[in-house]
């Protein structure tokens, strides 16, 4: 029982903090003969890159990843897989003010509580660099799935920022990569831009809401009831830096609706059942159905802002507290590849879990 | 690795279906010397337990608790605690029509899918009935837990049934046990009543909301950044049947802050931090602040209800499906207890955890 | 992590102690479709059962086993498995002496000294009774590997007790099951027999050294570098009570080996290679070569003795102890359908992690 | 679960290949605020080093460890700890030879069998040089326990080498530093200089017994029944490249002890209880007494020889077998530090699994 570790067969354990030489992901009990290389990762990590447009932070990192163990030729030997990312814009600077100071909504006070000790550089290892490491140990993932799981396509996305939600009858998953926020509704892409300018030249920093899709799971992931597929995307996604809500399918609305309102009716389609809805988010009893996996999350606004806050020093004196410096104005943005990446590394999972107890594939046969 | 077992130290594995002759939970790694009877289990057990008023399934069992090992002479041993509850009400009937046919929006289907096999009666291992050994393990954790944390004091009650939330304004926690559903509020539980019994008489069901606070637990708890309070929470409340979503503090509302709304602005009072305000539900980068820790989920409407709805046999062909016999027409009224039994054992569970790796309480002193 | 369980997919977890009502088995992660029966499980603790004849513990247990979930029609469905024995032959009697004194050689100090709370009747939790519980769940295993690995067939037998080993010329594996010491040489066998009533007469007793051997298990299982499958059965078989040694093919005998001696040879056979030995024990780098997996572990002679021995008191006060009542005096006899479980189990274990990682069977073609 | 991984607290994961770019350990769960800097690591590192006489490998390796994170300003900060060690000398040479054909004895067969793919460079993942990782690792655990276990001392040493043990009444622990072997009687050192030198020359191997000492070990370590000290000692050392065999104290003579012989008689000393004997190797039931923990283990001879054996190539056809090239004589020598190394990471492990459930130190009062 690793505390920095998930996944039950497809483990990955991060490390790192956000100013130390390197951070990274051990990836455990990938499949062995899967083609990979550092490109195939890179192309994930370089989605999640810091720095890419004026409203995510304006750290420059490379986030190159290393492949330093578990692939030979240009395929995984079935052990571990480790995976650097060397850090390389630690700024020298003075970390005094924050390293005195605990930030309101910050996790330096509760890691000075729990440790006795905290790295105060860049937030040390409750920085969201971490996720950087989550994003690599997908690309493995990724790699594994695209033969394990070949219809599988995992498309994340923003729905809302601060007060403003996207219009569904405007989503349009072609649009998604053509604005710095993920959208899928170009007309609230456009009113976000403004919106995020105002808040960036404040200083203020605002929440976010995202949305996971997977399309094509089989039927038939999700190992009840401690190892549900549900269970574990929400522990999945709830690590996730500033995470503090997290949904499937029609998540908290689902308290609103009776039974006929909930029910996704059955029918038989030509490869199998077919459903009028998806209430359930693709997932029943914690078994995937065969349906679109739906998953949301809410980010939180960073707890790094312009405006002084009241808090006190480690000594127990009242202060105020300033962030200055590079940060982002709406972290929800660099959370929408790490949402992916989970989905990915929990999917690929459960599909291992699923054969070893049951064998390839669903079991029972409908028609 | 067990797939029906959660928790680090504090380990709780349940087994039994619905219908099988017995159910319970293994509880492994229990402090030892703990004060422990059948008598103080049981007084959780009999908050969850069913029939008992109009609200929830007649089904009618004792839920009397055994335990079968652990305990000597009244105290904790230590080693593995076996609880067990024989099921008595497990009518003799016709399972035909739910053996054959696929309820939308029950796990029917998936556990089929997934296993090839599945026990029909009465939902077998994906029923409700699960959760009394939750809440059984969870009367273990609460001996435990009045001895280490002895200020914690847990609260569960519903916020929202359907579409009527209550007004917190009114929320007065002495009002909880005045009425069938766990309602702080008295206004908004009376209305519920009538609500309901439409839905009963009707054979309809409806969804809900449940919060669980936790007071008095001690800055310091939670193990970054796998293995978060926040992470294990969302975990065990999406464990629970019919959950879809979690939120901690703020929750999916979060989203719409702005930094300067959500910052909990911390000043010194006499015995450590406090806090302006608690968006943050008690946890901060997946450690406990010293707040109260505030979790919220919601529950699906069961799908047993009285209309028929559209459906597929096993062999494919198409067919309409209705539910009868005792059914819950709000499975969310127990499911208080039952995010109360996740509360505690997930609490005890970072309290060990956090004194196996730090020692003794918080560590790093604040003044 | 459970402390009371073994097994990465197959996962047992034992509880009990040997004076309570009951002990038993939790067994998840068994395929589902695997047909399973008391009867099936019965039959493997029967060979174990005390009080068979005059060389084991007089105490009557029935050791009848009780399937409380789990199986559904005669089939397992995936879902965690109950077994359940009750105790029957508790008697009621004065553990004054036991429970004041400790007992050298026993466990019932070290309990003490963990826990400051102990469970005296029988030793509690430590009692070799706890073994009855893991032979229930290998006879869950043995129905799957009945399905799972065809080939396999698990021959545990006694090669020394005391100072008195077999002659390895004479073991015939027809003749285990013709005397009480489960002895592949009938010569050996007959000495044993005076030997050890000698023993039990004058209240002393001795140890043993026991050889379990599974024929028919396919190459490639075993996970290095910490879940090699030498490594679980090292594991497995120590945490047996009374083992205090384990070996792998050659064992410590390794040690006294060129090279040259130690290879095993390779010819390519009709279907796949062929060893000219077997010194590695069907084990390589963790994996298993298609060859016998040959495990060798000692048991220490049970610490109940009627001669006097010093030890003090709970109070710290010098006295001596006897042990009085029925007990086993060579308890190496009951351990030996012990091993051949814990052997089942864990290749059962192996083969659903394998084929967890890799898919079903050994991948790598040779020829 | 991850197959590379050891330790339920304390948890170490070791990656990286003979002939990668670079080798380590991800080490979880260490506490807080212990002082820790590489050169503290490096000490135990250089123990084992390779090439540091003509008895062991002639591959030149610096062996210098990084720490990449959960380190600041000297103190461990509770986070994960990335040890990683660069592979230097991986020598540009043709392994088309060993690529194409299993060499008897080694596991280039298995993990062809197993993966269907294996990096036959050095080995690949199945060379001694993981333990280079895992000596890393145990720096980490020694300095945790300077501060948590003061009284600790682990001694490694070498008892038999080929057919040729020491003799007990001459073993001095001051020797073992003063000849290449670890041996602590002098006189047998010198023996086996000469027969060691003989069979390098001739390239041939030898195996080698190791024994394993920790004193000042507390009383009370250890949680049965199956997270036992000496299963996971057992685990631990059956782990380690080349080991066939595990005994703890008696080990496999306990099997022609009787009760009486074996019985480690109890008085009182000053500071607690004091033992006649020490048959147990300090564990009962699997817990420590307090008396010196005592494990041995065998080491098989490298398959690694110059004279030719048969084996078969991968298409299957009959072909010799012989290795050239920088190799061990006995493997034995440099697995001494190897076993420290297992001790410290698991005792300390222990210490923080008892005090998680236990709290702080041995429980149970004596006198």
């Amino acid at each position: 029982m690793s505390i920095n570790s998930f996944g039950h067969l497809f483990r990955v354990t991060t490390w790192g903090e956000s100013h130390g030489p390197a951070l990274g992901a051990t990836v455990d009990g990938c499949p062995p003969g899967i083609p990979l290389d550092e490109a195939a990762i890179q192309t994930f990590l370089d989605r999640r890159k810091p720095g890419q447009n004026r409203y995510t932070t304006q750290r420059r990192e490379a986030d190159k990843v290393e492949i330093l163990s578990g692939v030979y030729e240009g395929q995984t030997t079935g052990t571990p897989i480790q995976l650097m990312i060397r850090n390389t814009d630690q700024r020298s600077k003075d970390y005094g003010d924050i390293a005195e100071k605990f930030r309101p909504g910050h996790a330096d006070i509760t890691y000075w509580q729990k440790y006795g000790i905290r790295d105060p550089r860049g937030g040390g290892r409750s920085s969201a660099r971490e996720t950087a490491a989550r994003v690599a140990a997908s690309g493995v993932a990724r790699a594994a799935l695209a033969s394990l799981m070949r219809d599988l396509r995992i498309t994340g996305y923003m729905t809302q920022m601060g007060p403003h939600a996207t219009d569904r009858s405007r989503h349009d998953m072609d649009q998604i990569a053509r604005n710095p926020f993920w959208c899928p509704d170009p007309v609230t892409a456009s009113e976000w831009e403004g919106y995020l300018d105002g808040l960036r030249k404040s200083g203020s920093s605002v929440g976010a809401v995202i949305e996971v899709v997977a399309s094509g799971v089989p039927a038939g992931l999700g190992a009840p009831v401690y190892g549900k597929l549900d269970t574990d995307l929400a522990a999945g996604m709830m690590s996730i830096n500033a995470v503090k809500g997290v949904e499937i399918g029609e998540g908290m609305q689902a308290a609103a609706l009776t039974g006929e309102q909930n029910a996704d009716e059955i029918t038989m389609g030509p490869d199998g059942p077919i459903y009028s809805s998806n209430h359930a988010g693709g997932i029943l009893g914690g078994i995937s159905t065969g349906q679109d996996v739906v998953v949301r999350f809410s980010v939180k606004p960073t707890s790094s802002i312009l405006t002084p806050r009241a808090t006190i020093t480690r000594g127990g004196e009242a202060t105020q507290i300033v962030t200055k410096g590079r940060h982002d104005p709406c972290v929800g943005i660099r959370a929408v590849p790490v949402g992916e990446a989970m989905m990915a590394c929990i999917l690929l999972d459960h599909l291992l879990l699923h054969r070893g107890q049951v064998g390839d594939g669903p079991r029972g046969r409908i028609g």
